[in-house]
Parts: structure tokens; C-alpha cells; sequence
């Protein structure tokens, strides 16, 4: 089976068969990784980067020559095209015209897919914005999978930054799609956000438990945890004992630590003054029972969270989870260059439902409200159209096709009212029953009642403005 | 024939057969971009951008990969050895000791010259200021060429800004040397300058019709021409009913649509207030019949004088404009390294005649009065002297050899005065019989009254307060 | 014998003879510097580069392009990885694991010898703040190698900036080794640092003497030296005769007058105000006798130390410096990374005695007073312990194994005072002679009183307050 012309925008891109595929080819090339210079002979890689990285661009262009392919970069491009007022599609169409792939970071949150829709070649995602990071993910999961033979079952505790951390969200589908569980250890006040618990449970199939109360986070020894995602995989009896689960899940002992720096860069103003965390992965840390065969990962650069003590520490695996970048990409790059083929097993993700969410394709000019999404860049809504996927009805939810981000609109009106009967032209609250009864299809959102009587909406009876979710 | 060691700085430094052997060459190429890398194994390029840039630079990269060849790059080195004070002249000569050839883009007007001079290696020009930018002109020569098998006779309109935009400035002197009528459409305020109008009349032997009013050029459909540039192998009627040739033209069809962005970078402070074209070349504007047949090109990036739903138009061609620079920059490449010759067709350019004017070495330190020309940089006249063309004697006007700037001094003498005759060494305007009859060898200029006094030449009777060009 | 493994931190890290064989492989190389094509296939040197360069860089990728390896680089660093808060030595084992070879430019000093000691493969030192550059001193002594055929027993002078800059520095030590004779003429103000001069002294066996006035030095076409060095080969005679070994060294002749910019950028605030060389070598300057036959050499860029109208004298080298930079750096390139191997002459260095001093490993927080050394950064303390040489007993002086920063301590005590018997635990002046009776090993220094004592110290009768080395 060919990846060939493929784009990884998002860790979903590719199913489990093919994931592992891409792992059993880095596996071969790690065994000789400077005999493999005819692979990609003549083919160039563009490496976009409109953010700084040292280390994520220097790994892809490392890979792309270990292949004997070329490499064109322009890295830190802000100030440049950008400055002309260039858009991302214009951007893709060109370098797709010079280049044999494209990998992009940007600090737009679905810049990647933008590019990989208008390139006309296969675009790599090395990072957009704080929504995915998926490469960085495949290291990961490889390194698991490399010392611990597999990945289904295991218990993978999250340390830090959960909510601002773009390897943490690619990482967790990444888990929960291979029926791992996870442990969320949250610095306080960066838990990890509610959209992608909702995701969890809903096209993932497992169960997450919450922490009922904060207090004992801070015993010595003891993992600051929150929560518990429990894979459909698991002994279901964890889950019918609310309280103890989170006992129980560190008395077995945790597979994986996975530690992650603050990303202070995104941090609001308010979480810059009040969020410190003072708990650091040290040889001292590290001797509770739980983490006796614990694989500690991180996905660097680390500041003060993991001490360098643990470097000489046989469980630490954060240099080998940053060598192994090197195999990965070179995988990566070879298959979707077409360069190399693979057999993938082709029976359907077990832990992940495919669920075909009905499409929102807007009109009266509703938009995503991410401030950092791609389709309300200036330069980007001269010809991307604001798309959402229909994820749930009660609460109705929208979620943007760029940045995966999601948002309860709080009016809707149907657009299969009769011309010249205006009292069919009318909106209603979004969370009475209407939600449910408009077609999909004849669905309109406003995020303000003045956004629908703007456009001519009158109020219904289920608009009154004493309701909850009035204006 | 071969074109090794070479250099192109304006594109003037080849010849109509030279070009059309580029062009013969990429088409070439084009059939097998990824089956070139033999042709330069073992050439270095060096991109040496002083200016941001990603498109060119990526495109010339990108072709150098396809030859087989190597980079080095150094990207915005404004902030490096340029503050520790080095000259063009000394970075010339050490990269050139380091690679086999060097593109360079610097925002000075002249710089590439500068560096071809003294670099020991060929040097091509990818933008020196606002002066040229030759092989974003071949690029759209070449796509003209291939759309319309000839340029000749062709009837192509330029439109936006003519003042700044160096691509347009190399694209009317390639046109008008292969033959091309041009239509000028500028922006109210960004016209194209008058050494170019000059330029073209006295050395491409056409003719140059300007629009008597301003009135109607905002006729909806219609093109806001303001001059016409008749080849002289274009039918000569039409130049002799003034005042309808701009009809004329376009009942025929327009051939090609240049459409440009405002430079905005390299507006003064008043054009940055008061320039606002509302033109936007779209669906409604290309419905005019002369657009029938009309290739719609623009040398990218734009901004919103062209709209994004002409992409889909099969008239578009700015997409394969940047696609083509792949093509032509690995032919220009791979002749100018001497990695292949190409047969030349011999015969001198019918359209443009070379002119010797007579080199006006200066002294007196009369320099070059455009603010961004290399020769006037304070790290280069450590070791450039100032070199003009005497162009014209009525008015007596210079134009520098570094940045083609020209201008009209004020007043002259002649250096052929007796030491110990004092009342030969006078000074006279330079609009008096004087500056015909000064041989150009003994000639000084001076831009001011005082000047001319300070070196001790006093005012001959043609020189006097009350003339115009009085001080 | 193999250089293979082996890193290039300073110049001391090759013998004689292997800096001998670094020349006479990059001899066989500029031969045919375009036929070497396969000595590194499928090997990549990354270039990380945390300060502005562009000469340097180019030239180390230039030469790994022309020996058909391929190059990653990260330029201008410091606003990304640091930015986050990495270490050198995170950064150092990542790209280690990307790539076969490290070339680094760092402003701190010291900082090449961590890369080297965590990265895992080579590295070469391309500056490291004002402390080396090595490869720039080989360029500099291959040069005047070819030109005269050896370097022992020559005389070269050393102009402009000897305080700051490190090629200069670099060169003394490589000038002493090989047994030339070293003329000082500093421009006023930016003499060469006495640890230097001490280090020429003690390590390898030579002479300085020093101007005894000023007076005299700004005669017309005289340089103005302050000091010379003589090494052990050179007629001992001359040393005996102070005050006119200077008129004595220059009636001979001068073999190469090595000229160097101020490196203004590591000015002082109060240097930067007060120093103003208007020295400057050109045509005339270069009319004295005694530089009939003196190579001019620089390490360029130049500002305005170094006339232009030098550049077509046959004495000027400065250019043949700069592209003998690629066979130096090729040969260099290709032994370490073991793609080449050389027959090394193994006789040992016969003008320096490689001395074993005493290690001070620190304890009691005593860090090296440089504020640019790497040691005292605050990524790099979380991991480096401060480790000093001691150089010499009288006075104390230790010396930072990373920056060489040398340094006098003032007050010391020994480690070896007895538990419970406090009246042992004392501290010293440093001056006193304590300083020779305590072993190394149970070293411990203080820079102040309050410092020992903080740490429970007393002091000694040898430690009185109005004693000179007082708090």
C-alpha cells in the first residue's frame, strides 16, 4: 500500500495499521541510517517555518538528506512575504510548484490544513499554533511502543502544562486510539481543556473520571491527578468505583511519565502572574514504588520541571525520544514522497469510531471564535469559507474544520422559512428544542440576538430575552 | 556558444538570441525537472539576500537542488557584516572565493553590479532596489512565449504600479526588445517614471503616445491607460491619429494583463497618504471583450488588486509564471556555470540599439544624487568612483552606471582652461550652447553656484543669477 | 593515525604535527577542491550558530558541500531554544544525535568545550566569544606556511586590537608554538591581556619584553609596538639587549604584519568613548624598509584600519586568507569525521610543555568572575560545577578550565581542619604563605572575607583587616 501524496496534518490522519507501518520502516532505517541516501535522491523538502524551532526543523532536514534527498528552508518568514500581505494559500500554491513536500509551522491554528488543501503536494505538520504537533507524537508513541513492545493497556500519566501543550493534545487521541490509558496530572491551572475530554468520550468510546477534590494533590510522591481516562480495553470495574480509581491506577505503577515544560509563550496575561508550579521530576520524585519501571519522557526543551540528575537514570528516554525523530522522519518523509511502500494491516481502528459529523458551512458571516484559528486571519478570509462540524445537538456544538476548535452558538434559526411569510422567518434559543427539530442542513447560527435581527430574524417564543442565554 | 562566467544584472546582459536560448533550454528541462541532477553535481551557489525574500530565493534554491548542485545561504544579513562596516566589494571577492556562482538581492540600486565586478564569479541579479529584477522578466517572458508562441507585435498592458515595482521596470525594456507594444494602466500617482519613457524612445526606437486627459479613465471595463509604446514594427497609422490609439488598442484585445501590488515599502511619506487605487482585477473587470484572449499574469505576491476568484480562470497564469521560475532558473543556472552550452542565434537585437555614450568619470565629487545608489553607500566610496553616461546634451543629462539613475546638472565647464589664465576657467548653465561644445573629455559638472566657486571657476556670462537654472 | 572523534576547541588541541597534517591533506585538496566529492558523502555537519557570521559559516558549509557531505544550520539562535530556556548541553546531545559533526559560534566563553563534552561527536569551535578561533588560525598559518614555507624563527607583527579579538589570540599561542618571534602593536588601549603574556611565558619557554615608554611610538612608518616575544630559537642575544631589541627586530624586517579591526562590539562603554586608532595601513605606511618583503595579512571584514589600495600590492594575503579558509576547513572537516586519515609526525611539541596543573574543583560557591564565561550562565549551572587550574602558588591564581579566564582569589583556607575543633577552621589571605603550604586537594578559595566566614571560617592571624588583600 502507497501513503504517497498523503498530508499528516493531525495525529487522525493516519489510522493505527498505517502508524505502525511508518514504525516498522523506521525501525529498519534506524538499523543503518547512513546507508539510506538513494532513498530520496532528486526529491526536495520544503521547510517552511513562520515560528522559531531549532530542534524540529533541524530533525526534518537531518532525515531528508539521511535520504539523500535536498532541502529548502526559510525559517522565521514573519517578517517577510507575510509582511507583503501574501496568504497561506498563495504561500502553498508556490513553494508546492518548487518543492516535492512541504513541512510547515505556524503559529495559525489550522494553518497546516490550509496549506495541505491548496499545496498540490503532501504538507507535513510540524506544529500549528497549540492545536496539533503530530511527528512529535509519532516519537513518542515509537519510543513506547520500542520499551514496551506494545501501547494497548498501558498507563500513561501527563505531567505540566495539559492545556497549552500541542504535543500533550496530539498525544492523548494518539493514546486513546491505541487503548491506552491516561493518567492527567495537571499543573493547577492548566488542566487540560473540556473539548478534548468531550472528544474522548465521545469518538473514543472510553470513560474519564474527575478528581472530586483537590485537596492531597500535594502529598509528596503523589502524582498531582485530576483525572483518569479508562480506554473500553480496561477492566471496567475501575470505573464502578468512583474515589479509589486513582489510588488503585498508581498502586500497579505507571508505564510512561510524560513531562512537559510550561508553555509560557501562550500563556494569558492573568496565567502569567498566578501559575507556578514548584514540582520537579528529580531522583527524589522518582523513588516512589509507582515509577519503579516508569519510562520517564519529555519532549524538550525542559526548563526546571526534570532535573538534569535524571539524566544518567536508566528510565529516562527523553534523548532517545529525540533521537528516534531521526528514523520516524525519515520514514515519514519516504512514504509520503512515495519513495517507499509498506504493507499496512488494514482491518478498521478498533478504539476510534469514525463518526461523519453533519457539515455547518455558515452564511451571515458566523466565525470561528478562536482568535488564533486560521480562517479569521485577514489575509485568509479573502477565500477560505468558515466550516463547522455539527458535534452535538443538545448542547449544539460547532466545531471549526481548521482548528478543531468548538463553541455553543446561542441562537439559531431555520433557513427553510417561506418568502413573503415572515412570520416563519424567526430564531430561537439554541438550547430549546429547536436545536433538534432544523435539518442540519437548514440550519443557522448567531452568536447574538442582534446578529439574527441584523439579518432579519424576528424573536420566537423561545427567544424570550428573560430565558437563559439571552443576549 | 557558451555563456560561462557570465553575469546578469540587468536584462540588457543578454541578448534577444541569448534569451531565446534560456527559454529553448528550459523547455528542456521542464520535460524532466527531477532528472537534472547530474548537470551542476559538485557547483556551489551562494544566495546572498540582504533584503527578506522567500519566493525568489526558495525558487533559485529549489533549481540549484534539481541541477544536482549545492547552497549556501546567507538570509537578511543586514544585521551581520554589514554593521561590522565591510563593503559590498570585500564580501564579493571572499564568497566568490567560496562558491562557483552567487544571486543576490540587496536593496541598493546598483549593489549587483557591484558584486559582479569584483567577484571573480558570475553573479545574477534577483532585485537590486528598485532598479531591476531580470529573471523574474525572463519568467515572464518565457510564459508569454509559451502561452502565445512569440512576443512580438503582442499588445501587452501593464497595470498598478509603475513607479517602484522593479519586475515592471526589467519587463518594458525586455518587451520593447523583443518587439512588444506596451500599454501603460498606472495608478493615478504611481506613473512610470520618465528616464524609462526616455530610455525607450532614444534606445528602442519606438514611439510613445500619452493620454492628452485624465478624464474617462475610470470608465467602468476600461483600462486606465495613460500611455501607449508603439514598436516601431507595429503599424505605423495608428501612431499618426493621436488621441484614438488608445481606443484602437483596445478594440483589438489586450494580448496580457500585468497586474502588480503597490511596492508600499518603498512609498514616500505623501504617496503612503495619498495613493489609493480601488482597481480590483476580477471576474466583473476580465468580462470586457478585450480581455477575451488575455493572459492575466502578476509577478506575486499580491495584496487585493487581484481577486482570488480569477484563480480558477484559464486566462490565469500567475501560478504558472512562479511555476516556470523553476525551468528557467536551472537553464540560467546550469549556462551560466558552464554545466551546458546552448546554440545562439547570432544576429544582433533588431529592436534596441546599442548606444556608446561618452563616460563622464566625474571629479569634483559629483556623485550619483539617488540616496539608495551603491556608489553614494559610505562603505563603498572607500573604493568606487562615481561613472556617469553622458545620454543626452540637450538637456545635457547623466545617467549613472551603477543604478541607471538619470538627472540634469546645472552647470558646466570645461577642464581644457590655462593654469595662469584665470579668465578661462569659467562655469556656464547647463542648458547654454556651452554643453554641446565642451568636449565630453573636458567636461565638469557641478549641481551648484557655490560648488562650481569653491573648485575656483567663476560665472562666464552664461551663467548669470537671473537665468533659470540660477542656484 | 586517526583524528576521527576528535573536537577542535582551541588551538591547543592539536599537536604540531597534526596541524602539520591538517595542512598538507588540505594541500592534496586545493588541487582539485571540485573532485572531492565523495570523501564525506551521506555524513551532515550542522552549523549552530548563536551570534551574527556570515564569512564563517559560508566557508564551514562551503567546505563540507565541496567534500558532497550535507549541511543543516540554525542561525541566530538565540531568540528561539534559549529563548525557552534550554541548555547547551540539551541542545548539544539532541543535535549530536542528528548529525555526524557540530560547528558552533557562541558568545559565551567556554561554551564550545560543553557542546564537546555532551554532544557525543565532533565539534569545532567556530568563536567562542573573545576566547578562540581556531579554524580562523589555521587559515592564518597556512597561509603564512605556503607563503614563507615554515613559521619558526619568523618575525610577525600583530596590529590594531590585540585585547579583543579572539583570532588574535588564538594566533599568539599558534605563533609561539611553531617558534616565531611576535611583534605587540596594539592600537592604545587594547594591548593583549596579561594573562596572555604570562601564559606565553610560562608554557612555552620564551622572552617578553616590554616597551619601557610610550614616547616615540606614533613616528611616521614606525609600528607602534610595546612588547615582543622571543622564543627559545630565536638568537638569545637580543633579549639581552633591552630597549632595543624594537629598533633591532624592525631593521631586519617584518615577515607579517597581521592587521585587525576593533572589535568595537565588546568595547567597554569608556572604550568606546575613548579609543580612536587613526592608524592606518596603506601605500605609504607600507613604504618602510622593513616591510619590503612582510606579508599584510587580516582576518577581514576590515573597516578602515586597511586601505583598499593595498588589495592589488602582491604583499597583500588577505584574500588568500580568506579562500585558503576552504581546503584548511575541508582537511579539517574530513579528519574528523574520519572520512580521511594522515600520517602525523609524533615527535612532541618542542616550543611548548603541556604543564598538568593542579585541578581546583571549587565547593563553596566560587565561580569564575567572567560574566561571559558559560559557567556562570543560568541554564548552564543547573548542570556544569565550576572547575579551575591552578596556574601558579605565587600569587594564588586559578584559571577557568572553560573560558581560561585567569584569576586571583584573595583569601583561602584548607579543608583538612578537624570536626569539632573549630579552632583549625581558618581562613587566609591568599597572599600569605598558607598559599604553598596547603595542598591542592584540600584547596578551598573565598573572594572575601564575609564569604568565609559565611561559611564558618575564622580568620587567621594571616588574615588581618589592614593587611594588603584586605576585604
Amino acid at each position: 500500500m502507497t501513503l504517497a501524496n498523503r498530508s499528516l496534518v493531525t495525529i487522525d490522519d493516519l489510522s493505527n495499521g498505517e502508524i505502525e507501518s511508518v514504525f516498522s520502516l523506521a525501525d529498519k532505517m534506524a538499523g543503518a541510517l547512513d546507508r539510506q541516501t538513494d532513498v530520496c535522491q532528486g526529491k526536495i523538502m520544503v521547510s517552511l517555518f513562520f515560528e522559531p524551532s531549532t530542534r524540529t526543523r533541524l530533525s526534518f532536514e537531518a532525515a531528508m538528506h539521511r535520504l539523500g534527498g535536498s532541502v529548502i528552508s526559510a525559517v522565521d518568514i514573519g517578517a517577510t512575504s507575510l509582511a507583503k500581505g501574501e496568504s497561506l494559500a498563495d504561500m502553498a500554491k508556490i513553494v508546492g510548484s518548487y518543492a516535492d513536500i512541504i513541512v510547515i509551522r505556524h503559529p495559525w491554528e489550522g494553518s497546516a490544513k490550509v496549506v495541505a488543501d491548496y499545496a498540490g503536494v503532501p504538507v507535513i505538520n510540524a506544529g500549528d499554533g497549540g492545536h496539533q504537533h503530530p511527528t512529535q507524537t509519532l516519537c513518542d508513541l515509537y519510543t513506547i511502543q520500542k520499551e514496551r513492545q506494545t501501547i494497548r493497556g498501558l498507563k500513561i500519566a501527563l505531567l505540566g502544562d495539559l492545556k497549552y501543550g500541542r504535543t500533550i493534545h496530539s498525544l492523548i487521541f494518539a493514546l486513546a486510539k491505541f487503548g491506552a490509558n491516561i493518567l492527567f496530572c495537571p499543573t493547577p491551572g492548566l488542566e487540560v481543556p473540556q473539548n478534548i475530554i468531550k472528544k474522548l468520550v465521545t469518538e473514543y468510546g472510553g470513560e474519564v473520571e474527575i478528581q472530586p477534590a483537590v485537596e492531597g494533590k500535594k502529598r509528596a510522591g503523589v502524582l498531582p491527578m485530576d483525572a483518569v481516562y479508562i480506554t473500553p480495553s480496561s477492566p471496567h470495574q475501575l470505573a464502578l468505583m468512583p474515589g479509589i480509581n486513582f489510588d488503585l491506577e498508581l498502586k500497579t505503577g505507571v508505564d510512561a511519565l510524560y513531562v512537559t515544560r510550561p508553555q509560557k509563550e501562550r500563556f494569558t496575561y492573568d496565567e502569567g502572574q498566578g501559575i507556578n508550579s514548584s514540582l520537579v521530576v528529580n531522583k527524589e520524585f522518582l523513588k516512589g514504588k509507582e515509577f519503579k519501571k516508569t519510562l520517564v519522557m519529555h519532549p524538550l526543551p525542559r526548563v526546571d520541571e526534570l532535573a538534569y540528575e535524571v539524566d544518567a537514570d536508566p528510565r529516562s528516554m527523553y534523548f532517545k525520544q529525540a533521537a528516534r525523530g531521526i528514523p520516524i522522519r525519515m520514514a515519514l518523509l519516504a512514504l509520503l514522497l512515495g519513495s517507499r511502500e509498506v504493507a499496512v494491516r488494514e482491518e478498521p481502528d478498533f478504539f476510534r469510531s469514525k463518526v461523519n459529523y453533519p457539515i455547518y458551512k455558515g452564511g451571515y458571516e458566523v466565525t470561528c471564535p478562536n482568535p488564533v484559528c486560521v480562517s479569521v486571519q485577514g489575509t485568509e478570509t479573502k477565500y477560505l469559507k468558515p466550516e463547522f462540524k455539527i458535534v452535538s445537538l443538545e448542547p449544539l456544538t460547532l466545531r471549526c474544520v481548521y482548528c478543531e476548535h468548538g463553541f455553543e452558538p446561542k441562537y439559531i434559526a431555520s433557513a427553510d422559512w417561506h418568502e413573503g411569510r415572515l412570520d416563519t422567518k424567526k430564531y430561537h434559543r439554541a438550547d430549546s428544542h429547536w436545536a433538534r427539530t432544523i435539518k442540519p442542513e437548514n440550519l443557522i447560527v448567531f452568536n447574538s440576538k442582534s446578529e439574527a435581527e441584523a439579518q432579519g430574524f424576528k424573536p420566537s417564543r423561545y427567544a424570550g430575552a428573560g430565558h437563559p442565554g439571552g443576549d
